[in-house]
């Protein structure tokens, strides 16, 4: 499914090399190049503990069923050979297993720039800007407040211009200053003329779903038949947990596999409330709930391309918030990762946190996260930069924050840094420095200081007087000043003008039909 | 070594555990109970990789030789049979492998409080408080001010009242308003008495170390034979990159081989100043320098216990500023982890980073170096809680902050998180629930809530508007108030009043005396 030459291009740099340059004064950050997860998974489950949460998530299957309040997709599955009672419906072992193994073990994504394409699968590990928060905070307001059309251009905007950002998931805040019925098309237009990375629908309903496609397909200068060979864009879909798929959802689900689009499942189950108290049975049913979406996708078009997501946290037992970034959260992380290996299907997980602002708390837990991403095995990274708050708020600074961990993460990736040849072991350089002096300016070092370590953009290794003597501002701070300048100075990337008329027309065209209905 | 009566007592609690209820009231913590490491170390290096460092390490020692400033020491390695030229010291990969060999690969360290005993080895982790900073820094005073005694004594309640905080490693901020010729005496006073945790002494000079051995012996009531005949307490080295071992950290660790206390050895290789640029040199440098110490101490006393440390991180080669918490630490940490296992001994490293004041930055830094300690199978971590600015400052806040890290590692190794049996498969329990509902009231909920989840002490899981009415406090704010409350409600361990006065009178007479010499 992937076209190894392009592969190798955007991983080198090449094309998207030189097209990253365009409008990136502001910092020195890395170039785009996905991560190669070079490092063994951790793997916190026995095989018997594997077999045994695939049990559990079976017998759920089998014994309980899931309900799909979707009576199109009900057909479907009842035809396929499921029980179905009502809205529920039942599964044997070897039937999901039969058709979960039609599912390709990689997911290509290509959106408007090809240099752009991403591959979620294998070793691959790709990050997205934070997804749906309903608010937004920044340090100049200093307080939550509702997500407008600008701030949702902004972030968008952060989302383009670091590369270590991979794709551009749902809205990165909700801008509820435009009306429901027409938001999709406002932010689609947005989101394709301020980035060129892929692109996601939410499936919320017919209209919305079937207007982005079109919009993607505008985008990319697509005929049809050119949009539906390969996957261009994908949806994500929640189970409403415990065991239910929910209308809308299943809808954008299913046309999005009749279109052979990405498919990406996530359960959301807060062990304690939504699942079980018991991590171990949180991740069997978040499982469940996935596995039977995949079932229902590869009935309707065998191999279409799917991954599985988790949102296997829990809730305080004191007060019921939920809690990220937790021990718990990396287990539970880490044991889907070695079920999603059990059924070869790519996963995905997340950045997050519960603190309210970017501080000390929303960098360890969101530190948390993304290495348990990292350990897991995860291919596909939501909400890797700009949460707070649970989802809740969307913040540029806690971005831009989250944006020095990444390049961390892809930095740490390159298998450079442990190489061992005898240029690396470099006894001639130690025998030439010997018991004194040091190692600053000889030839070994000269060769190559520009690009031994890491460079942080946001980080600051002054000593404490330089960095008093700089204004001594703290780390949120900084990432302030940067987002402005960054904003500022931002170059939407190259749009076709044609394509672009002709993504403003169909806009105009479908706002004037209405949008979409907001009752779902 | 180890006694397994006693291990089996502080792991789960038992006497420790009342212990730990002594003037704990200001937060809910977990109880002492160092964690045990049930991951697979991440191993960035192949065989032939772990094979190349070696090999580089035997080089260096055969090749180039290490200089030993102490004439003592050169005539103990020149008898043993190494090759001494002046002061620089050459010995063969037999000669090296054949005595690091005698060492054990456990080192279990036995405290007044012989249920605060730890075992630095195998896969248990044990944290220790920052060591050493001329500086410190808090929110009250909002800038860096020169360490006192009274910061110093503060810094000792918070080290004796976090329960994951194992030893009590180096001053935790330098008491300068002391003269340093009686520093050792009143802060080792300060230690004993305001914690009852592993000590450690400064080599740094025969009259510190033989006063603090004695002071040690005092106040754990031994009589000479009983300190001599297992490890007490610890002191930690550190050779003079590249390639050099000083006067007095080589007199030091010769007087703890031989009354059999516990040494620890940890060059600090900064990549591209006093190391190779390349990390793997760095590394490969690093061991060089450990292994000859190790050598030397099991010379004089076959069997003695030693650890290995590793403080290989990078500079920023734009500035010459050191780097900390950095992808290449992370890789260098795993990859000494990897070297370690390889000679059978016991690891330490560190919780670093470079920020200045504790933010965002300090805290992914920080995190980034202590789970490279989790991954790199470390069992000793120095500098866990309170670093900031690259080691030069101490901070009340950030060793707060930081304890919740440790905590979250803690109970991140708890098995129970990820095990897999019927009760926590708890299909039972999603059967009762079925597709609708929540699993808050029901019994399986019921039976497990209060223990089921990490719950943290500093982190604040309310949402915005709940946070916000609780005054809207970032999380060093948090950690102030908090340190200020442990602060007025600390009460001291208990010690015998008999030994309380020895001690003191100890510490008189060698006032008296005009403890140590200044000219070091």
């Amino acid at each position: 499914m992937s076209d190894r030459a392009t592969k190798r291009r955007s991983r080198t740099g090449g094309r998207a090399g030189a097209a990253t340059r365009r409008g990136t004064a502001v910092i020195e950050q890395m170039p785009w190049k996905p991560p190669v997860n070079m490092d063994r998974p951790t793997e916190p489950l026995s095989e018997e503990g594997v077999a045994a949460i695939h049990d559990g998530a079976m017998r759920i299957l089998e014994e309980i069923g899931i309900e799909f309040l979707n009576h199109e997709a009900l057909g479907i599955l009842k035809k396929a050979g499921c029980t179905v009672s009502g809205e529920n419906v039942r599964m044997g072992r070897e039937f999901v297993m039969e058709w979960i193994a039609k599912a390709p073990s990689e997911l290509t994504l290509t959106p408007r720039n090809t240099d752009r394409k991403i591959t979620i699968g294998g070793k691959n590990l790709v990050f997205g800007n934070v997804s749906s928060p309903p608010n937004y905070w920044d340090m100049a307001l200093g307080t939550k407040v509702p997500g407008t059309r600008e701030m949702c251009r902004n972030l968008l905007k952060l989302t383009q211009y670091f590369n270590c950002i991979h794709f551009a998931g749902g809205y990165p805040v909700e801008p509820v200053d435009v009306h429901a019925s027409v938001r999709h098309l406002d932010v689609l237009f947005d989101k394709l003329t301020v980035t060129d990375k892929v692109m996601h629908a939410y499936s919320l309903g017919k209209e919305r779903v079937e207007d982005v496609m079109e919009m993607v397909r505008i985008a990319g200068g697509l005929s049809h038949e050119e949009f539906d060979a390969s996957p261009r864009m994908y949806t994500n879909i929640n189970s409403t947990s415990p065991l239910k798929h929910d209308i809308p959802m299943l809808d954008g689900w299913m046309r999005l596999a009749r279109r052979g689009q990405g498919l990406v499942v996530t359960p959301f189950t807060l062990a304690g409330a939504m699942a079980p108290v018991t991590m171990a049975g949180a991740v069997a049913q978040s499982l469940a709930e996935a596995l039977c979406a995949v079932v229902l996708a590869q009935i309707i078009r065998p191999g279409c391309p799917v991954a599985i997501g988790t949102f296997t946290s829990n809730v305080d037992m004191k007060s019921g918030a939920p809690a990220f970034g937790t021990p718990e959260y990396m287990r539970a992380t880490q044991m889907t990762g070695q079920l999603c290996r059990f059924y070869n299907l790519p996963m995905r997980s997340s950045g997050v946190c519960a603190a309210n602002v970017p501080d000390g708390q929303a960098m360890w837990e969101t530190s948390n996260s993304l290495w348990a991403a990292v350990q897991s095995g995860t291919n596909m990274v939501y909400h890797a930069a700009g949460w707070l708050e649970g989802g809740l708020i969307a913040s540029p600074e806690k971005f831009i924050m989250d944006c020095e961990v990444l390049q961390h993460i892809q930095r740490y990736m390159e298998p450079e840094i442990v190489a061992t040849g005898p240029d690396e072991i470099a006894i001639d350089a130690i025998k030439s420095v010997g018991n004194a002096g040091h190692f600053f300016g000889i030839q070994h070092t000269q060769d190559r200081y520009a690009t031994a370590f890491y460079q942080p953009f946001l980080s600051d290794w002054k000593n404490y007087e330089g960095w008093e003597a700089a204004g001594g501002v703290w780390t949120p701070e900084r990432a302030h000043v940067m987002f402005k300048e960054i904003i500022a100075s931002f170059e939407e990337p190259h749009m076709d003008p044609d394509i672009r008329a002709e993504l403003a027309a169909f806009v105009e065209r479908r706002k004037q039909e209405g949008g979409a209905p907001t009752d779902f």
